[in-house]
């Protein structure tokens, strides 16, 4: 029973740490992913790039900061390949070839690309390699032959940029050499800011790190968005879009204990700091273990960067060999 | 005195044959450069997938023909480095950096793609390779260090996006990594086609290529275009705008019988078939020696391909290490 497992390409743009949304939207469901697929976990230095390239500083620091969050929280490098982008020659070149198979006009109504355009504020004067980091993506998700591409909602036209790309060029090539992909939207909870803000966010300071000391922690709880309607410990309270509870149901493994407590929190009589006292309690045993694998790692950063460069060495050879499918299949193999 | 060379990088798309147009044009000038500087001579195989990426046999056929047509008329592998872009995989990478350092709006409105693409009829399902293909040279002439780039007049502002580039990327990251360039136009004449239109174009079958058959070339000459007012001997003929003329500057070594020529044409009494017979003539001496080396070498079609690997390699490494350099100034030195 050799079926091929299932190819998954996921990653990160390295552009700060990890938070506990990672965790929750992505990287747990990395964890339980590597004991079945073949997992490419990319650190997305090139496109970090595309809208950070006047703070390269910033992409190279977080390289081995993402890195040491993957570790921490269990993606196991003996299980999953962790690579960085920017160091897969191949991924460059398959980004220009199939730059010729996507029209200026389809990058352009790319919706994701679009909303982002209006959330930076780029207007007119939108970095070219921001317009076209769908080809980009394109090139990492066929140069592994992914199958499965964990997204959320608001990626998938990303998905079928990449598709369009795929039937282009087995078309134009009469190819069979890349393969399509899907979309794979986990059925995970998004965790909202601490302050109540539907995203984390480094830039909005509404984040609880993976990396956070317990102190921090302790802090950002306190500090933590709850029913601003429940004034009084007395007052009835609402649990929905309520982000302590929304955190509890992400992170409290006492599944009875949390409904009992969300019932007396809608009737009243409970107040937020015993609410928050308990999501302290579950954030710090989950952070614990994690924060001292981190602290480990941390000894050792050529170590950690070492492990890396295995993953990226085994990535470029996968990628490489696609590469040369490709050219083949263009007729470019002189 | 050991002054640096002068670098060059010129070259040409491989989609036909190399014609007398591209030898008065600019490999007249290639093998004059050859001599005082470090001339890269680039098979623009990538480039001109750009608006053949459906076409990919048509390219891979002409690198070698375009090889052959180089070495045939006296471009010298020991003196000027040929090369075929696609096996520079340092090219790529540059393109993909550089695509941040320009904005979508300034690329929308590079007058030479502005006009290419309505001449191309693409509208608005204008490939993204082809909108971004000023970026593709910006990595081809800064990964060489070119000095000197030989463009035509219409080439100018593709010269000015790469110095953009060149400046934008010196500025962010703080190096002087990268070397502004200077656009040279040659003062060449340019050939008209065979039927009096501006340009020599395969599409219009006005060319006279540089490996015709002494047969082809009396045909094209004996059906070229002339005066169209000289109907008789004796009726006065116009030599300006006469292709017939502007070859015979471009080619005959004798002025002093030309000047009489065209003398005599002017005030009548020169029949056309006397001048295009000159034409022959001195075409034909020009374009022996030419065919009998190409003759020469496309006897051994592996070893003008292990030349022209030879020049690659050498040109790779030269890019490889501009690479590295760009990579440092970005601090992706890891």
């Amino acid at each position: 029973m050799s079926a091929r497992k299932k190819v998954i390409l996921t990653g990160d743009r390295p552009t700060g740490p990890l938070h506990v949304g990672h965790y929750i939207g992505s990287l747990k469901n990395r964890v339980e992913l590597q004991d079945t697929c073949d997992q490419f976990v990319m650190i997305a230095d090139v496109q970090a790039l595309t809208d950070n390239y006047e703070h390269p500083e910033k992409v190279r620091e977080n390289i081995l900061q993402v890195a040491m969050d993957y570790m921490a929280v269990g993606i196991d490098p003996t299980k999953s390949t962790i690579l960085i982008q920017s160091l897969i020659p191949a991924l460059f070149e398959l980004t220009v070839y199939y730059l010729n198979l996507v029209t200026w006009n389809r990058l352009k109504h790319n919706p994701t690309v679009k909303q982002e355009i209006v959330q930076k504020g780029y207007g007119e004067s939108v970095p070219a390699g921001f317009m076209v980091y769908p080809v980009s993506q394109a090139a990492d998700i066929t140069a592994f032959k992914a199958d499965l591409v964990p997204v959320g909602e608001d990626q998938i036209p990303m998905i079928e940029q990449t598709n369009e790309v795929v039937r282009n060029f087995n078309r134009i090539y009469k190819s069979e050499v890349l393969v399509e992909c899907q979309a794979y939207v986990p059925k995970m909870a998004r965790l909202p800011g601490t302050d109540g803000k539907a995203k984390m966010s480094k830039s909005l300071g509404n984040c609880i790190y993976l990396s956070d000391s317990p102190d921090d922690v302790a802090k950002k709880i306190k500090g933590m968005y709850t029913d601003p309607g429940h004034l009084r410990v007395e007052d009835p309270g609402k649990v929905e879009g309520n982000p302590v509870f929304t955190y509890l149901d992400a992170f409290d493994p006492d599944k009875e204990g949390l409904e009992a407590m969300k019932a007396h929190y809608t009737r009243g009589g409970l107040g937020d700091s015993i609410v928050k006292k308990r999501l302290l309690e579950v954030l710090q045993a989950f952070l614990e273990p994690v924060r001292k694998k981190r602290e480990e790692l941390a000894k050792d950063p050529a170590q950690v960067m070492q492990i890396i460069q295995k993953g990226t060495q085994r990535a470029r050879e996968v990628a490489h060999q696609t590469l040369m499918d490709v050219r083949k299949a263009m007729r470019l193999d002189y």
